[in-house]
């Protein structure tokens, strides 16, 4: 239970990254079963933010950021930052020079379950930031956590080295052996749904094609003419 | 109590639902009264999102989009959908798919009081969305519910065939049989405020025109020179 | 305890808030030894939106902008309205022709911890606002409150007269006194950051010039090569 | 959509009431296809309050509790008191002397999207209440509003005369027309649920006698015997 | 802006606090204006908890009770603790040890806009506390705050001395050179609502010793006999 | 990513389940180094609910109570049921019935990261339940899901055999190849504590014998004598 800096992680082929985060988070949510995804309150600091890395995971005492200065030690081209208090917290843990830091290093992103701020200079930099609150509020470097430990982020659970994709939709996270599996089957799923995207825009029914009239019969849904 | 889909209802003259749109919703919900309102939790998921049609209800189980299928079997052109949960969700129950299929078949916009995802590529379509929550959280499609029948979205009670506007200030429902009455009580409105944004413009002042210095007496409301 | 309308008070010097303005929230709220920031959810309408004005502050009846009105009575141009209600509530208080009126006087954005609603026309004419919600609910003009008296804001203490500084990252409040000395630090912490973005951006880590290394160890962080 | 008094209203024969009430929020609500349920927040102010009853609605503007006063004149023995505001509001709208009033008229309770004070004395008068706060914050009287009119409470529906039955689970709906219906329905329920406790108290198990052990597999569900 | 104690502060008579005390949160409030009340989101932690008291006020680092223990070197017997944090949190900052101390030196409760643990062992010792939340999550000892400096807490202005009353509907400040005015104010209020109470248990009506009916006519408020 | 049940887990000894249930939440959390607390808004239906077993999780679809049936088919007496869903939702997924069920098998009580319903019959029953909501929402059984495999359970990663303890502090989770170790160190916590209780009950400060005078001196604190 003591706080500790794990210096080398395994990570996912960047390859496999990539595809993933192309696939984008609803479509990687679908192909690994609808799980993996993070709390709504989620959101991009700004709408065209899109991300996709190799979790860099920080636990950090609330209102604290030494543990993100920390990480930046032990971090890689192609990780992404997430963040999570012992608490509930809404504090800007992370500015503008947090996001240059992170970019010299070639940080892709960061989701972080507690505050930002510098917003207006982070998406000049085009660094994107997924947060549960945009707060101005500084933090202290007192108090020792973790870098690189099995973390709880906005719900889903995240071990370091962990596939993070992120877009408008919100965040969703791979673990780590499933990742090949499911950029595979989310491909499939892209090319099965254009086909679906070409029927529905000829006006056929999802009702028809899915066959849910049959479903709907069972389920004593009556159709009636009028009120 | 069982479940069903009506396949005919009335619907509001779309001369009037146009007027209506164009006067947006503070105006119309100030013009019938300051009622019908949606609660704020309602946010379009791009700001110059803006619609006005008659509403094609739908009441769901929460996480099951089913119905939103089924409501595509009945919908008309100038439609707006009107999603809502039995119980509180913010699963993402409509997504790009839908928004083709609606766009197909003349479905103005979405208003559900639940979660939406692929809000890039909808925003892209401009297919206009207001929701509680922007989430990539799949569905299932197993339990019956029912289209065209009287729910509460939001907080507001909304009938098949009212109309619903939605702009960046929110959603507003004008039922069926006033809308004609407040798009007239709407658009004189309208011409007032001119002449009153007139009036401001030049530096007059909302406590004299309209007769405020009289009432902050009998409220007995005090000027004091100084602290 | 009777309601009250001040018509004059002291307002810090313009060129210092103008400083202050240019130095943005984040910097403010850390030259202050980080007080007097409001609580996150007071969001701007826009994301560009940025102010600095002295405080005309307003404490109103939850629902009613009669005192809204009354505070255009005493403005002066430099001014922002700080708005409060009595209790919490999020109807739109202030709309476009408040807006325009708030022009044609000089001051440069609302900060209110209620609702707004015309958002599109207030975007368009670039009138600044900080709010809880965005939320067309109208609202009446019937009860007394006070113009210029110490309010509670987001739960920040303002004064009148006060400056309050507002930008993507929120909303903080200088003290009268306060903003002299405030300027000045805040302008040294630009300085300051300026070299260490310079460092950071060579890939230097915080850990070591901020010497966090001793920090980690002393309080038992310990580094561990693998999993 | 003038404000409006109606003096009299339709009323739920007693009898059906207390059936109803005695049945409970939980029976009721499923008695009724899963419908008519307030939301979760609506929380009694002691655990063992119990009531039901007709329902006299009123529709305020929050903070203002002139058309409580106003429902006392036209209320009568065994109905509920229904409050709902025209926009979203904590404060407290009631309090003890209201509710001495009420129990002189044989008002059977309160149900209140808003807030309530004086608890420990409703308390001790074991008078009641469910409510969205408890807060002492007190109100005016001065705007106009409705008595027994359609109101939407706490997410439904309420239409005056309506039942409310409501315990330590929440608050329930039963619509006037479907009262007698549901009483039927409840207590068939109730008699059915006495032998299902009796089959689990035995240690059978639902996956059994529900028949749910071929839905598992249907769904795929597969039985692992470790980890 | 250093952090400081201060020592002594001026405590507004303990007779006085009594009677505050015996009138009650609803009271006081009223007494005063309708000012002063904290938010409906501080609530007691057993349902009888009362108490009465001065100000001893703390500003702390969220998630840290360093401060806390600091007060307890400049306390007084009649002092009511109140705790803010300099951003939200929901941590455990107080438990059953600091109620053991705080008894020992007379100190007769808590306000804390934060979290509360130990309690059932605070509420066997009959400690009353207010609080945001009850969570067991533990604090540190590492950062600088300040004692008997002006707070906001849970929305309301606090200084030193002020008076706070807490009771099962909330907490209520009252400022020190107020305070005996509101004492006067309350006692008469209650023998004031003591006749109202005796008028409506005689089933008079409001509406009509308020003079309201002429209210309800000005307003527009009509009487119609039936829906 | 196929939805299983798994029958047999491994367990902790339930002399030390019973140890660590004796020690309580915040005891327990802070001997194991203050982590695997879930968030404070699981409360617990009564006040005096109180209850340690070791974790069978379920993974259910919001909504849809099924898997809670499935799990009774693989628990053992000592079990402590831990329900969570893949999406938000605060419907009433378990009643008196599923508590007869549990209480017939020897299940010590429930943790529900979504609603509870009949509250009453299980609070007579004193079956302890912890929840985020009370809601007599019903829910059907359509979906699948997992039984005792790892899941988020309010913050907190649970995994299956995990000791959960709970009172009215709140919710811990002990992992289980830690549970030995943490009920030593609750224990030694315990005896040390009530040293310390004495020692405050004596009116010695904690300021003192913690030795928090030079940290406040560190920290820049000053003492001043008066405002």
């Amino acid at each position: 239970m003591a706080h500790k800096i794990i210096r080398n992680i395994k990570r996912v082929d960047p390859e496999i990254v990539r595809t993933l985060g192309e696939l984008g988070v609803a479509t990687v949510h679908e192909a690994q079963g609808r799980t993996g995804l993070m709390k709504s309150y989620m959101r991009p600091i700004y709408p065209t933010a899109r991300a996709a890395g190799t979790a860099l995971t920080v636990s950090s005492q609330p209102g604290d950021n030494l543990m993100i200065h920390a990480a930046m030690d032990v971090c890689q081209a192609g990780d992404i930052l997430v963040v999570t208090t012992t608490s509930d917290s809404t504090d800007g843990m992370f500015g503008d020079l947090l996001g240059v830091s992170c970019q010299a290093h070639g940080v892709v992103g960061l989701i972080i379950d507690a505050g930002v701020r510098d917003t207006s200079e982070l998406t000049a930099m085009d660094f994107p930031v997924w947060a549960k609150a945009v707060h101005a509020q500084g933090t202290v470097k007192s108090t020792g956590g973790s870098v690189n430990v099995a973390v709880v982020c906005a719900g889903a659970a995240v071990n370091p080295g962990d596939v993070i994709v992120a877009d408008a939709d919100g965040v969703v996270v791979v673990p780590r052996d499933q990742a090949a599996a499911v950029a595979r089957a989310g491909a499939e799923r892209v090319a099965k749904e254009e086909k679906t995207r070409e029927r529905l825009r000829n006006r056929e029914l999802g009702l028809d094609f899915y066959g849910l009239r049959e479903k709907l019969k069972q389920l004593g849904v009556v159709y009636q003419d009028s009120e």
